[in-house]
């Protein structure tokens, strides 16, 4: 299906029919894999999305890809948003398994912008609800937060310094596709504190001894919660910014949870309670 | 202070000082490596521990390794349990690197024998609140799973045929010691479900469309949670023996949660409930 589509709309203006890439040297498999590094996903403000999901996401959400790249031999009929403006170009097999991320990719992958957000956009809400991540360096962790917060009704997230990045290849897939539809910041933190002060919003964290369970705490309040880092926890400075401190009681001895799991555990709370 | 301790325990019965382990064919280092995959550590009865963290659990719990593995050079203090009886080596540190599943390894390993439970042994608590893993197929949400249930008073997890074990080193290494925490048992399907009935266990599953929200439902009873596959879900035969289906109300279009946080957010409400 979409290969008649290629050959009407994104190659119009050439008199032949798409070839197939199989150069590792071709221009959009280079910037593809540049995409891999931070740094680069910085600079030229692109993110590499790998599978039919999160590539159909994007299109749906009205997001022009720079290219849309598929392994030669596959059929993507499901990807009817193809049908635009932008060259979808078909790729030798080996070298789009070598140009992908995954160890055995869908057979689709596309070079987006990054959506682009400011502080100001995540506090939309009546009364917001916003994740802020402080050092996580897992980046499944942090897609599979953003997933929970976007599942949960959260307004946006703040990532303070030394996160991990939401657009690393990693994180994207965890987030399942979320990432399109939650506002995610990165801040300073002094610069999310003194917003989150001017708005009057309540700024708690985990504390492992804290006696204010999660489920006590009154959740239809606007909140943000500061999640710390897997190993070490929430900074020190973060802790003692926040106006409460709360725990989620364990039973067995068993000292702590999954990072992600503790904060879903809270952010459905706050849904439960405001529903 | 552990070196006093394999010096004057361990090796009492020889008459040199414990050598450093430098040979990748020493029995030790091919055992553990050997323990990488899941028939032999079926066979043998035996898992890897990789880790302090790991490795002290299971020794508070009373778990006699066959052998603790040290990195040349690595100062251990924090293992005071090692002042028991089983060998302690010392393995030379670019060989224990590799001989350890994880790309940087802590410096202890341990081969454990395997903990073993009969279904029987979950039906202990007055009002059991069970885990059923359906297929699952990604060692890491298993291993945060079982470190969730335990962490929310669950009383044991069956896994269905299909799923990853509990002992895999990823899924160890994600339940965080608390595979020891909680009984695990792995049971064909039919097995399973006719003890959950014999002992008036309420039987539910997650339904995408299901009118039934997880916080609506009545957590105090005895309850059994099948949690399917990652991408198919819950199978068609545990859907069709579900008493009852509950969902998750999710906002903003998301479709699913990852699995491991929609069991966590409904073991934690059963927890909630509980209180």
């Amino acid at each position: 299906m979409w290969a008649k589509t290629v050959k009407s709309k994104s190659w119009a203006g050439l008199n032949s029919l798409p070839s197939v890439i199989s150069s590792p040297q071709n221009q959009y498999v280079k910037l593809y894999r540049s995409l891999e590094r931070r740094k680069n996903r910085d600079c030229l403000g692109l993110i590499p999305l790998e599978g039919v999901r999160l590539v159909e996401d994007a299109l749906r959400r009205g997001i022009k890809p720079e290219a849309v790249l598929i392994r030669e031999g596959d059929s993507h009929s499901r990807l009817a948003y193809l049908d635009s403006d932008f060259p979808v170009l078909t790729v030798e097999q080996k070298l789009f398994d070598k140009t992908a991320f995954t160890d055995s990719p869908q057979g689709v992958i596309a070079i987006a912008p990054r959506t682009s957000y400011s502080l100001q956009d995540i506090f939309y809400a009546a009364s917001p609800l916003i994740l802020i991540a402080d050092g996580l360096q897992d980046p499944g962790n942090l897609g599979t937060m953003i997933r929970s917060a976007a599942a949960a009704g959260a307004s946006g997230a703040i990532l303070l310094p030394g996160t991990v990045d939401a657009a690393n290849p990693k994180a994207l897939r965890a987030s399942m596709g979320t990432y399109f539809n939650l506002p995610v910041v990165e801040a300073p933190f002094n610069e999310a504190i003194d917003i989150i002060r001017q708005q009057n919003i309540n700024l708690v964290t985990t504390g492992a001894g804290a006696s204010l369970y999660y489920d006590r705490y009154d959740w239809t309040v606007p909140t943000a919660v500061i999640i710390g880092n897997e190993g070490a926890g929430v900074s020190e400075k973060a802790a003692q910014a926040a106006d409460a401190l709360i725990s989620i009681p364990m039973e067995g001895a068993v000292e702590s949870l999954n990072a992600a799991v503790a904060m879903s555990v809270m952010f459905f709370e706050a849904a439960r309670q405001r529903r």
